[in-house]
């Protein structure tokens, strides 16, 4: 979707909107890090985010990739930054149309600083010459696929010393397909007002955002002040003063940029643009004391959709990735059409091979692992008490989950301690819902006046003898379906259909189910499960160690299965596994 | 599907199945008749029909409309007859494809009796001269596409004298491509018995299907012993002794036939394929007797789903049809794909016109409906009353149904009583359900064990004052959501997006929403709905008369409204239409 179409919808709704701004990290782990505290900030729910255009070379490879992977798999309406500096005109093409073929569907058009060690700007052969040339570009070959936004300078180009210009120059940008302009950053609201009445007599009438930089330390102010030419004397004087006391300078930043936004929201702006300089915890609290993260934010659906417009009719997914979300985007990425209504015919042949996936592979710091899963797991029982821990909440991740344990399980938290206490070692699950409202806090979803339901579900790893005990119980729970897998695809089930387990019904729309647990795809899913237990856990330890050698045998030997109780309006599924721990504690 | 399939899963669940045979009525009106009598004995779930084949000329044109209709419009497996008598190869290979192509996928082939007065069989130019000819032409074009049916006869071929040679003849037929065998009639179950065990010991191994002719007439039964070469003496004189008194002989006829069906079924068949005669009571008598119809014919779905494969998949469908399933089956004929899982965007384009459905026309019998519908109605109430006489039952037809009041509407007859007494006109409702048992009796449908739900609905015709109250009044109701529309599409809504009204959720399934109510669909609609006043009522009356005059001001001035209430868990919908009465009278 295009920002300008997002700005004025939260416009007319009359919300002030805010937007995140990153970079691309120098390393792999740099950007992993990035990924996870993207998702996190992305919780906020901004009305977009963007990534700034690493001048030419590799960095540029890895803009292109971080904007599909947040556009595709983290479901954040992305914006790639281009720019000319050392960009032939042939490469700006290819770069748009890859940023193209993976969803992007804004691009902010600039000229670009000059590379690093040259002072001076200078037109690459091949290349263009300012960004107005790139927005030609952009309307050339694409027409209005692109939307597209520009930078203003509010305190006047660093490079330009006529303000006059430069406003004369925004108005041509504009006027040649730009759709909103994004203003450099400005520590005086008076200066951006001035700006924004300056852009208004010249005719400029699109939205214009105000570029926002946290305060975050010194060392990050002086950056700041050499391409910022108007910052007040009294802040520069002030910080030079507590400059070595760096909570104080941080403090005084905080504030000082608080009250900054507070002025331009008073002074009626759309929206904030944040740089984040790919920190989390200042935007953040920046965002709650302006008193702008909606309480409770509502979900369309249970899980995230793709900003991926391709997906954008996408409304089924198969429960068994509901805590692997990208790993699920990813695998499916490839697919012509997204099941939309109806889950249907198996789709498993056409799920992407794990080992294509690059992020599947052995985590990359094993002492923090090391010290949640334990320095050395030697008995089953280290392994199960990793499961109770996490579940307790004192460690935060396990190999099977992008991130912490679901809100809606804390209701359900004491009976998958209990299972996973007594060896049976939950990775997924959800409580019955009955008619919740689709307002209600932790298991809602949908638009405003419907009602939401659940079957109660629970996927876990247990061995052969657990499995035999809920076999036989299984016989006296007509409600009960069921599917149990091996590593080596030795399975038992009794239901070989797909089976919604979250559905909703609205006021004048059709019936939303939107996770169904289908048996093909638990096929697929088990790969993925029991890999996870080599490829995230044994790998943190030495291939000849005890430890590796426990994780092993458990991927070996361990049964994957998933329990649905189908009475979602008085079913009690623990009531079922208490007669299956009772039916195996007394063999 | 094919009919020996139906066979063999009928025998794997143990049960007895029953199959109808009719044979072409030679005017319109006992087509319509027919149409309607195997709409009724569908209800019975019959394993499949059958409809015998006119021997050549323009009955021949008529069995393929009956199948086609039977097979498409009426949700009946139909097969088709089809004889080599007048029939050159061409023709039988141009019958076959019409059939192909109207879905019919089972094919009785027969040699044929000698045309009407022929007194011996005459193979025609360019024709076959044996059923094996036919089979073998079937299985050499078509291939596994068709299943074949071929006839036996217990009591030896009338034309043939030797019952050895008609069995190794039937076993040439079988072996050349048919799948199971209908018997000639017959009286002594000993010579049915005799017969299979005969056609077993020569290595026929097929189902081998009684064929059962009730004796309705003395007439009927002398025609019967035509054909029929061993009808026990006993049998004959008992009848020829009481043959004047027409209730002892359909009496004793009665009792003969329950007493040969239940030896067949102590003896072990698998079925029983009835001769109707196109008759409809002594047939379900018997089953009823018999004890074969099951006590609650448990539905798939709440309507009842056509027999061709194309559509095999459909399960949603717009509400406005529920009363005239046919009309929205021949209406929908051409789409290359049913809606499946989700209604999706809305298909009215591809709706066919009205002109082109061979039934929406004048009604025959104007003085049947003047009966029903008055001599010469004169004003609004005459009107109003015959909306209220169809709710009360006292009569069984308006022409905006197919067939009576459904039996789910009896919980809400009263308020649509008193709603039609205040004039809104009521064609269409149902009552909100939450969560009954799939095996309610009057609301449930679909697999074992699962819930089903509906909204509340009502459908009405209504005066503007009346239309204008409703708009006020709806004002205060959030949960309800409304079309209006007249014939020249004036309309008024609070909701343009595709409403579930009708789902269910299952056991180990996705979730079903059979019934929807889609905007575009409703204007659809509408013209069929506003055009049935004219067709159907208004032509009854000449053309001059006040009571053309009254029904046509109706016509062009009435709305047509439906009404959902979205809160199926506690909303009443009646709690709504009292105000509405309450505003309009205090105006």
């Amino acid at each position: 979707m295009k920002i300008i179409d997002k700005i004025r919808k939260s416009r007319r709704e009359g919300e002030v909107f805010y937007s995140f701004e990153y970079f691309p990290p120098r390393t792999q782990a740099g950007v992993e890090n990035l990924y996870a505290r993207m998702d996190r900030m992305g919780r906020l729910h901004p009305l977009f985010v963007d990534v700034t255009w690493g001048a030419g070379g590799s960095t540029a490879e890895l803009t292109l990739d971080i904007v599909s992977h947040t556009q595709n798999l983290s479901g954040l309406e992305t914006m790639m930054h281009l720019t000319c500096t050392n960009m032939p005109i042939q490469k700006l093409k290819d770069s748009l149309q890859q940023a193209y073929e993976d969803g992007i569907r804004n691009i902010l058009a600039l000229r670009g600083d000059p590379p690093r060690g040259q002072s001076s700007w200078e037109t690459c052969e091949n290349g263009l010459s300012y960004a107005i040339d790139l927005i030609k570009l952009i309307r050339e070959t694409y027409g209005d696929k692109f939307g597209i936004g520009v930078a203003g300078y509010p305190g006047g180009h660093m490079e330009n010393p006529s303000y006059e210009d430069d406003i004369r120059f925004l108005k041509e940008k504009v006027d040649a397909g730009a759709d909103f302009i994004l203003t450099q950053l400005f520590y005086d609201c008076d200066v951006f007002f001035k700006f924004v009445d300056d852009c208004r007599d010249i005719g400029i009438t699109c939205p214009i955002i105000p570029g926002i930089m946290p305060i975050q330390s010194y060392k990050s102010f002086k950056k700041v002040t050499e391409f910022c030419r108007d910052v007040p004397q009294e802040i520069t004087t002030t910080i030079e003063a507590i400059k070595n006391d760096d909570k104080a300078v941080k403090e005084y930043g905080f504030q000082l940029v608080l009250e900054l936004c507070r002025d331009l929201i008073k002074g009626g702006v759309w929206g904030l643009h944040f740089y984040t300089m790919n920190l989390e915890r200042t935007v953040t609290l920046l965002l709650k004391e302006l008193d702008l993260i909606p309480e409770q934010i509502s979900r369309t659906l249970p899980w995230r959709r793709s900003a991926n417009e391709k997906r954008h009719s996408e409304d089924v997914r198969p429960i068994f990735w509901a805590n692997r979300p990208r790993s699920y985007l990813a695998r499916t990425m490839e697919w012509d059409e997204f099941p939309n209504g109806r889950w249907g015919d198996s789709r498993s042949p056409a799920f992407g091979e794990l080992a294509d996936q690059h992020w599947f592979r052995a985590v990359g710091q094993p002492k923090r692992y090391k010290k949640m899963w334990g320095e050395s797991p030697e008995s089953f029982q280290d392994v199960q008490s990793v499961f109770v821990n996490f579940c307790e909440g004192t460690i935060n991740a396990i190999p099977w989950f992008d991130g912490p344990l679901a809100s809606e399980s804390t209701s359900i938290n004491r009976n998958l301690i209990h299972l996973n206490q007594n060896g049976f070692l939950t990775i997924n699950s959800q409580p019955r819902v009955n008619a919740a409202l689709s307002s209600s806090p932790n298991v809602g979803w949908g638009p405003e006046g419907g009602f939401v339901y659940q079957k109660a579900y629970v996927e876990f790893f247990a061995d052969e003898k657990r499995l035999r005990a809920l076999l036989e119980v299984q016989k006296e729970f007509p409600n009960i379906t069921f599917h149990a897998i091996n590593r080596i695809e030795k399975s038992y089930s009794n239901c070989d259909t797909v089976n919604a387990v979250t559905w909703g019904v609205f006021p004048g729309k059709e019936i939303l189910q939107p996770t169904v647990v289908d048996p093909e795809s638990f096929v697929v899913w088990k790969d993925e499960a029991f890999e996870l237990w080599m490829s995230s856990w044994a790998s943190i330890y030495p291939k000849e160690s005890r430890s590796y050698e426990l994780l092993e045998n458990l991927y070996n030997t361990l049964y994957l299965v998933n329990v649905v109780d189908n009475d979602f309006i008085q079913g009690d599924i623990w009531a079922f596994f208490n007669k299956v721990i009772a039916k195996y504690s007394s063999k």
